[in-house]
């Protein structure tokens, strides 16, 4: 039976992009926003969803990690990160000399502005959704513009790469979190997130809470705290840290972990994907 | 001379309505990309920019707190946590029932999903760049439609309110900061911001490099880590405590850190903000 994946729509954006990468033969499925999204898994709506965590263009990562840590019915299961590499894109025949109003999202707007303004410093920059809807804000504008998206839209709509890779970091990346009702079984070259708080906001607690992990040198990957709203000097703890919740030492250490905190809750153990993969387009090569 | 402050544009977006609260008085310039609007500080085309750090609906912070390592000439001067209170907008005459598509951005598509489901569950949800742009969109749209955004987009596009704060987490908050050429002085009730790296990635670094400011009682605020995406294993970490650079306590803990880390950077100190503060509309209510 072919898999069904809820993805941030519309089609032609990194999300997607990033979908057909982790799974070429699936039945992707747009959704308008990412709640809707990693709801979609809750409601078995879809088998899983993929969604953007880290440098993402569509929103905060918050929505996400508070879905986690909330549900009963859905864990990470896999892992993905996926190098973003714009492109400048217009309409056939289009000169660039020509171009006078460039469509896109804020961020990509942003990470191309040194392209923008020592190639179009001219052209008017307007903000759209997402990088698929610029192209569609750009198809309906009767002015002579361009669009900054991925090449997959550039084929999806019928245009021209006028410019590939105008990002001012080449390196410039996303990670992406696959959801689905279960976490992955132990590969043994894993990851696992978990959140964690305390009753208290004392500043030596985060130090000590780390220390299970130090002395059983399990490599943190990622430490974010952000207060949680909900009360005057509240933080959530999210950690990122290599192993599987089922290997001896990860076990110890959340056990430890728990004898001080007042949540503890895993979100899931995955296989870990190398920083940074290859490039789409490499894959995009493959795949055709 | 009035103040001129950079935001992310366009006019009636939670990032205007901050703008305001922060500085009533002030000559507000809209820029495309949060980019842009970090970078005009720097190329003094303004005085100060306010920008959305957490939780926000522009898309991710990483560019911005790259721009603060990277920059000689802007330090954070200025934080501003401001609650989000979404509104459901329709024009004049629509009636709720005939309402058949939503505009906005997907972050308050997703946050106001509950509300949706149970009164408008038949509603096509249709995703924006910015909730100001979604009242264009709803304008410039044939059938009833209704958009969620502020209060003062209603004001500003002539909008009447449908239904007010209909977001799932009504403590749902955004924290801003605010640019300028230097930081802030010292007011006894400071906050500072750091970056920090380490040559290696060994899963002790972090909790040896928090103790200095354990050992002192510096209360960490926020902790976060990420990879810096120019070379595998390499992270940057960032920190947020109580206290001002000059402090000679901060002073110590800086010093020891400097010590074990390959790069410390202090991007600003400045007032802290309470958290969170009263709401915009009671801010408003105010100014009228």
């Amino acid at each position: 039976m072919t898999k069904r994946i809820a993805y941030l729509g519309p089609p032609g954006t990194h999300s997607e992009e990033a979908a057909l990468r982790y799974a070429p033969d699936s039945e992707l499925v747009p959704y308008p926003s990412l709640l809707h999204v990693a709801s979609a898994v809750e409601e078995r709506a879809v088998d899983e969803a993929i969604v953007p965590v880290e440098n993402s263009i569509h929103g905060s990562i918050t929505d996400i990690t508070d879905f986690l840590i909330g549900t009963q019915r859905a864990s990470i299961r896999h892992e993905l990160v996926h190098r973003v590499r714009n492109c400048l894109l217009v309409e056939s025949g289009t000169e660039l000399e020509d171009v006078s109003i460039i469509f896109s999202h804020p961020q990509p707007l942003g990470q191309c502005r040194t392209y923008l303004q020592s190639h179009l410093p001219e052209a008017e920059l307007i903000a759209s959704a997402s990088t698929a809807s610029a192209i569609l804000d750009l198809k309906s504008n009767s002015s002579t513009g361009a669009a900054i998206g991925t090449n997959r839209a550039a084929k999806i709509y019928g245009l021209c790469i006028a410019a590939e890779g105008i990002d001012a970091n080449p390196e410039n990346a996303t990670r992406f979190l696959i959801i689905a009702e279960r976490d992955h079984p132990r590969t043994g070259i894993d990851r696992t997130s978990i959140a964690f708080d305390f009753e208290d906001n004392k500043s030596g607690l985060l130090v000590s809470a780390l220390q299970p992990f130090a002395e059983r040198n399990i490599s943190l990957t990622k430490v974010e705290s952000r207060p949680t709203g909900r009360k005057l000097g509240r933080y959530v703890f999210l950690l990122d840290f290599e192993g599987h919740r089922t290997d001896h030492n990860v076990k110890q250490a959340l056990a430890e972990l728990r004898r001080q905190a007042s949540m503890v809750k895993v979100l899931g153990s995955y296989p870990r994907s190398p920083y940074p993969l290859t490039h789409a387009s490499e894959q995009n090569k493959q795949d055709n």
